[in-house]
């Protein structure tokens, strides 16, 4: 191989980029393009460059692997999916979906999510109770016509996912899939080093009944997590039952009251919300109260109240009043938009929360722990589907019944992504600092740059192999007429985790710590043998930053180094 | 993991398939399917199963080695590709393209092949010649609207493909980046075992002005090569120039003589090609002598005379009349179609070569070999580009000129495709038989299947044990109520390299072959030490079928025989 061809060719970082302080205003989504991870041809779009598919395939590599050692078998689903599964499900209208013909017109999506055809393949599979269980997985490209991208990969038109998806014979047997998966997925996460949670979430229009995010805590996020601090559940601000922190009757007398109007899904009840107008509905709670609520009916207010404001409309309809457990009978409740109406027809229910939480409520689930609110980016999300998919879909299964007969019942499904390509996003966001990006070792575009201050080409090549053999993945940075501050500061910003400089001391070799420090492993290795090793610490003697080991320790010193970061 | 889990759940091999002599009458493209590699949800679409995503993983595995290898660097291009860019360099109409618009009303392709997005983020990120060599590859999903689908992987809607770009500063280093891709296809292609061509080729839609096809000889084949006895040239039917086996004028007085017209770019020159009706036009054989030749300009062939018939046409016009060297005065020519034409307007080129060859015929390059043709089936293109479309994209790069000062310059491009969903096919196709698919060992599904023929669960912990540890890739059929011969018949189907049998002699093993061989290598092995080893040869003694090897050995001795198929 070329020496030329060792570096990434394109590695040119604009001068803005190296000054001091140059960094705190540049947003982490123009860090990843202004550097050359990838580049968006258009909003949502994304070409990823070398350093960028560097991180995504180790990223990858590592989702595979636990995905595997999990029993998941990995598919490959075609991008294009036609019309007429979703149809079937209910979801071709509705969802952000890039829809297209081909040439004899027949019509397709962009596959955002594969519910629908792996749901399809799996009911041409299965045999019977044998074939199960099934867990099937794959990462690739997902699209989605979202009308507001972001910059970046945090919102895009086109993401990387692994999704994986699980059929079974009994709702019993896909909690067991679904229990599986948790595993993977805290593997996945605990390997990755960046801190997470596991929070209760809805369901949303994927469905199903039980589901879990899998969350980064970072003010940058787009969700909001509540943490009990009684009975430390997570929970996604659109499952936090809360109760005020002080009783409402004995508080201010509350402010003003809001109402909101739902129909349910035969139109024949009006749904009346009432809330303090501080506070902000979360129309899911009203539907665990109501569960015939249609949230999706397209209806304005007053379209909705036209429903009932007919002579006769309110003789066979009927009203639901919800009160938010805030309010008390002192409150200032709106009058009622509909005259004639007879009282008999009016059911009220009171003491329900049905608003979002507010840091510092009072935690629904165990009534006692207080409620602590954080931003949160979701990285992950896992949804036990019951029959949501194999029922429309006929994705059936035969099972032995209790008179040995066999009898045909639905699979049982749960579904799992991992935003591949929002882990990225999210971790360089979390982990950079005024320097540039941190990334965790596993997924570093690589893991230690060589520099040579010396002018013996043949010092360096010799650090190079034997970090080589010690099986570290090392770039040198050999590139002609650029001074050594230049290239460390090149190293730290694009987020190498070590900078080793080979200088006048060879064959003593300085490693730099860039990389975020999750433990001290090295330091037992450390204890058994410090010959060839000195040690810098911070000022306050808390953490190691510069490494100066001879050259015939560097190898292991530098790999025992990587597993700290 | 549980046990369950070890192998691919759905493994059903449908009973007619199992039946002596059932195989015949199966074609390839259904063996894939009925066998689980992979479904297609419709013509021309593949939803990859675990079977053919394990083959997938193997066979992108080694290509990205091979690219890597040789300084090739990896991304990601987005799956949507702007029409902007495609009507920049006028392949926006004409080619088989998937269209779609988003919710904003811009409109895209689905991306086809990567010249107009890669020449344009190469146009981005390319600052000056100290930028290049630059050489990107990706391996992903391509898209192309095909009128009429094939059944499998040969001619899909949407393909897996590996493509590389390479970016230069001059013709020279243009065609160093060329020769070191066909360097590094020449590994991959021999690693794959199976035997392969390099053929010159026309550069079709994709254009630039030297191309080389790797192909497949094999009757399956859509295309025609032909190599000449003589110089060895190997060359598509596009590419062959060819002279009668025997001088025309000695021969037979040709039969029946046909007529082509075409028009030049200008629509000023009417050209007529006369060749033998019983042989094939090859038009870019005719635009190698008339360049100005329109190949694309979608007139009938009424039309084009209408062009110039009218009653003054001819005076500002011309013809060229164009004679396959197949034919000689006593030909049977038509008559001319138009009237009142002068002869002084008439040019005449005779001694063409304008027709495909056929075999036997003599080779046009040497002009004393036979060419010999025969079938083959494409799965790779490397093209040396040129300017054709750094010109309209404006990728330009800032060269040092003879007086020191930078002059601007195109960038000088190849581009260098592997069809890696077609190779699978192809390969599978190649090196199929009667009892089944045969892989390679290096992109099988995995590489032994571990079959127990006793009660003894422990003996096959055992063996898959010893094999794991020496590297090889793996499965043990543990399905109950299924016996020793259909599970064997079985693995023999899928096309797994060796089937590895524990029974009532164990700690003495049974390996038999099942993979095609290609070399000996386990002999040298065997020379050095055949203690625990017994060796079964076809009947006539050629070619060894089977080993019966002891425990504590198989490993080694599996991982050499692998070496060999």
């Amino acid at each position: 191989m070329s020496p030329l061809r060792r570096f990434p060719r394109i590695f040119s970082v604009g001068p803005e980029l190296l000054k001091p302080n140059s960094l705190a205003k540049v947003p982490t989504a123009d860090l990843f393009t202004k550097l050359g991870f990838f580049t968006h041809p258009k909003p949502g779009l994304v070409h990823w460059l070398p350093l960028g598919t560097s991180v995504l395939d180790k990223l990858t590599s590592i989702i595979h692997r636990h995905m595997r050692n999990s029993g998941a078998e990995e598919v490959r689903m075609s991008a294009l999916s036609p019309a007429a599964l979703w149809q079937q499900t209910g979801r071709w209208t509705g969802t952000e979906l890039f829809k297209l013909h081909d040439s004899s017109g027949s019509e397709y999506c962009l596959a955002a999510t594969c519910e629908e055809d792996i749901t399809a393949v799996a009911a041409a599979q299965i045999a019977s109770y044998k074939s199960l269980p099934l867990l099937y997985y794959q990462i690739n490209t997902k699209f989605r016509d979202e009308k507001r991208p972001r910059a970046g990969l945090l919102r895009g038109r086109e993401f990387i996912m692994k999704d994986a998806y699980s059929f079974d014979v009994s709702p019993e047997a896909a909690m067991e899939s679904y229990e599986e998966m948790v595993a993977a997925y805290h593997r996945v996460f605990s390997e990755l080093r960046v801190p997470y949670v596991k929070a209760e979430a809805s369901t949303g229009d994927i469905g199903g009944s039980l589901s879990h995010e899998w969350q980064y805590v970072h003010p940058s996020g787009e969700d909001t997590l509540f943490r009990c601090t009684g009975c430390d559940a997570v929970l996604n601000v659109e499952k936090t039952l809360s109760f005020p922190a002080e009783d409402p009757a004995n508080g201010k007398a509350g402010g003003p009251v809001s109402v909101e109007y739902f129909v349910t899904d035969d139109k024949n009840t009006l749904v009346c919300a009432y809330f303090l107008s501080d506070r902000t509905l979360l129309p899911n709670l009203l539907q665990d109260e109501v569960p015939e609520i249609d949230l999706k009916c397209g209806l304005t207010q007053d379209q909705i109240l036209a429903l009932f404001s007919g002579e006769d409309a309110l003789l066979s309809k009927n009203v639901i009043r919800v009160m938010d457990l805030r309010l008390h009978s002192r409150s200032n409740f709106p009058d009622f938009p509909i005259k004639f109406v007879s009282r008999a027809l009016i059911t009220t229910l009171t003491d329900i929360p049905i608003v979002e939480a507010v840091h510092g409520e009072i935690c629904g689930q165990c009534s006692e722990g207080v409620l602590e609110s954080s931003r949160a980016i979701e990285v992950g999300h896992t949804f036990y589907l019951g029959e949501k998919y194999s029922k429309p879909l006929q994705c059936t299964v035969s099972v032995p019944g209790n008179d040995g007969t066999l009898e045909t019942v639905n699979a049982f499904m749960g579904c799992y992504g991992i935003g591949v390509s929002r882990l990225i996003a999210a971790i360089g966001e979390i982990n950079r600092d005024l320097m540039g990006f941190r990334w965790p070792a596993c997924i570093a575009p690589w893991s230690a740059t060589v520099i040579n201050a010396s002018t013996d080409f043949s010092k360096s090549e010799r650090v190079v192999s034997e970090l080589h053999d010690a099986g570290v993945d090392v770039r040198c940075d050999d590139r002609e007429g650029l001074g050594l501050g230049r290239k460390i500061k090149e190293t730290k910003l694009v987020g190498i985790p070590l900078v080793v400089i080979v200088g006048k001391n060879f064959p003593i070799v300085e490693v730099e710590i860039r990389g975020k420090k999750y433990n001290d492993l090295w330091k037992s290795l450390f204890a058994q043998d410090s010959e060839g090793w000195e040690v810098e610490y911070l000022e306050d003697g808390t953490s190691d930053i510069k490494h100066k080991v001879h050259i015939e320790r560097l190898g292991s010193v530098v790999a025992s180094l990587l597993k700290d970061m």
